[in-house]
């Protein structure tokens, strides 16, 4: 090996981990009894936890509910520090990463910095059709969602409302089809009493995708439960069908019939997701998702100094032959071996014994489950596969379990039951500058003036 | 009467309400029997519980927990219209109101538009300064706050560094103490553990007033317990002292001895409020801070159709002589009588009987209470007049139950709890877009980089 680390000029070795999402955190961790120096960035204060994110952009949970502070969840870790910043470039031959505009030197590098949104070459669809990846999208999102019925509700051309009344969703993994369960959930349930001139039952919710099934990492018998679930909602899947074009209130696909426009004022994009673009600045190969290509040790060719995990990394299992999956299993094992890894080799160094042989990442499938909306769920836990309510309970149950304290499982707890028990969302507001709506269509005169003139 | 209101051309009667705070919905409330076609315009989704808005800027309550979607308040009220846009003049001649550049009649208006912050003519400030009337303000604070200690942590020039951890906050009203009180606790207490690099029990919270005591719209014995509670917090509490500049970075006022400057990297502005400008586009009387002046019965002078309700009114009390204070019991109580008002014309009208004589409208003081910080606040309460645990548990309970909903009072009350317990805050979230921190004096390199060279 080329660059085996060692520890540098410095009384300890510099353990720098890039990114305090699931595998971050857990790298971090994993290094807590290490006699290492190890430093976090983090361009966001918080740890998000990711997977309930679409309940924040569906007004069910408060941003709070979900994200903790990196720096406390880390608190009484001395050996680490944490560090709000973007970590730009990373130089593989001076070890070094640049952090504003700065250079920070590594011993070993952890690289956790996850992905963004996949518009497949279109980055200009996102105005149009927002990702869901930090709290600010979600946020985003949700102010949109509420926005198009206050704007449905002021408007006299009958097309005008048609349009703001419909949201497509482009693509069916977990993301997609959880919001737009529960955007159909919400239209025809918790919206109904509300309004006056609108009849929130004739929102239309569109679930688009590319290939032929929803939720197509989980067993065919699965995707038709939950498309089907999906269907008695009120949500039209629209399978086998391309977006090609996305423009304001205009969504252009192609289906197996030909191309097809859309009438949406409202698009929401979970199509998928790439590596951040940190990982180009390393220099070796990515897979065509922009992941970095990683060895049975999780590290980059030639460097057994550099790790990538999590979103960011493209690790194909010993085992099943697939690619470890962009879950929050996936990032937590990775980054624990990742710690462990040079936490082992620390402790070896600092004793002056040679490093113990590197052990092979192997992904360890804990089950998949995804949510649709009220008692409806799917699960695929070691091939025990179920779906309606008792999934729907498993779901609730694990994901409250994942939460990082005490506060946020009681508080998360609660709103859920509240919202299970009254089908109301707590978190119905709009905010951000500018968002009052205005008609497309201004009304006539006599009849919004309301009086025989 | 010039203007006493009948049906116009409709059937019945429409009230059109202008702002969803305490005054509108008040309006709307005592209207829920009326045989009349009430409508509701907000800027905002939702009404905001402004008394603990600065809580959301502190870090210790989600926006959701005091915020509640406006047309969910009024679903029940059948004979009720919310509409989210804003009304942005009053035409007295045509009866009208414009929305949107659109015109919109009325019979009976209800103007409860609520009051923006006083810059006191330099509205420039507001950038380096901002203010605390809504939610975005409210999320916009608390990140600045938080971000001052991420960027103390990577600053290694002492100076900027003193500056980031210096916050000033000008006004001593019941929202600069709560603010100036909180900051100084986070300070000590929650944030102590969370820094490497940075002693928080250094940061500087400043308050600044013009007059010569805080909280001064209370005894002077009580502006003196609240003094002496903020000093004991490690406030730094600085009267007589007049803002004249306001620059990024610096802050220059005006104290008994002189000219005097502040370095601060932060600074907040609570040092009062003025009336919105719709105010101005009724062509009446305003008085020095923009607001509307108003009759016995809350009318403007020959319009006995259109009320001012709330932080937009001023109104001389006739048993106190003294302004009806810009406080939730004001405005709640002004827009009871201007709702109650009408409902009882729109009966006797529509029984074809005269219309009643108008009633005064008196405020019936329910005591005031304000905060500094656990354990700590002062209340007078007709007369009774105490400070310490026992008003802190007072407010407390009280403002719990003012909450709207049995689940906001829950969830705020365990929030409450939970930080009691614990000191920690429980958002401590910083949101935004481009909201990294950069040292303003970059280290030597040696240094950032870690290694002898």
């Amino acid at each position: 090996m080329t660059s085996r680390p060692d520890a540098g000029g410095r009384e300890k070795p510099r353990v720098v981990i890039v990114g305090g999402g699931f595998g971050g955190l857990e790298a971090a961790r994993a290094l807590a009894k290490a006699d290492a120096e190890v430093v976090l960035f983090d361009r966001h204060n918080h740890h998000l936890f990711q997977p309930l994110l679409y309940q924040i952009a569906t007004a069910a949970l408060s941003p709070a509910n979900i994200a903790a502070p990196i720096r406390k969840i880390l608190a009484k870790q001395e050996n680490c520090d944490v560090i709000m910043s973007e970590v730009t470039e990373v130089d593989l031959e001076s070890r070094t990463v640049t952090v504003t505009d700065q250079r920070y030197a590594y011993d070993y590098l952890v690289l956790a910095a996850g992905a963004r949104t996949n518009y497949f070459g279109n980055d200009a669809w996102s105005e149009v059709a927002p990702g869901l990846k930090n709290i600010s999208e979600a946020i985003e999102v949700r102010s949109r969602f509420l926005l198009a019925f206050e704007q449905a509700e002021i408007e006299t051309d009958e097309e005008a409302r048609r349009a703001a009344l419909t949201f497509v969703i482009v693509g069916a993994g977990p993301t997609g089809v959880e919001l737009a369960g529960a955007m159909a959930e919400i239209s025809r349930q918790t919206l109904r009493a509300d309004f006056r001139r609108i009849d929130t039952s004739t929102v239309r919710v569109i679930l688009i995708d590319a290939v032929d099934r929803v939720l197509s990492t989980f067993t065919p018998e699965l995707s038709d439960r939950a498309q089907r679930d999906l269907e008695q909602l009120g949500v039209e899947v629209v399978l086998s069908t391309k977006v090609v074009d996305v423009q304001p209130g205009l969504l252009t696909v192609e289906t197996p019939e030909g191309e097809e426009r859309i009438e949406a004022a409202n698009v929401f994009w979970a199509a998928g997701v790439r590596g951040v673009r940190l990982g180009g600045t390393l220099g070796v190969e990515l897979d065509r998702g922009g992941r970095v290509i990683v060895g049975d040790d999780l590290t980059i060719p030639g460097r057994a100094d550099v790790f990538v995990v999590g979103d960011l990394a493209h690790r194909i299992d010993p085992h099943t032959e697939e690619l470890v999956p962009g879950v929050a299993q996936g990032a937590i094992q990775m980054g624990r071996f990742a710690g462990e890894t040079i936490a082992s080799e620390v402790r070896a160094l600092s004793r002056g014994s040679l490093a113990p042989e590197r052990g092979v990442f192997a992904y360890r499938d804990k089950g998949s489950m995804a949510t649709i909306g009220r008692n409806r769920a799917i699960a695929d836990i070691h091939g025990l596969r179920f779906g309606g309510f008792l999934a729907f309970l498993a779901w609730a149950f694990i994901h409250v379990l994942s939460l990082i304290g005490f506060r946020r499982r009681l508080m998360v707890m609660l709103e859920w039951i509240w919202s299970y028990l009254t089908l109301d969302r707590g978190v119905r507001l709009i905010t951000g500058e500018d968002q009052v709506p205005k008609p497309v269509k201004p009304p006539p005169d006599t009849r919004l003036l309301g009086r025989d003139t």
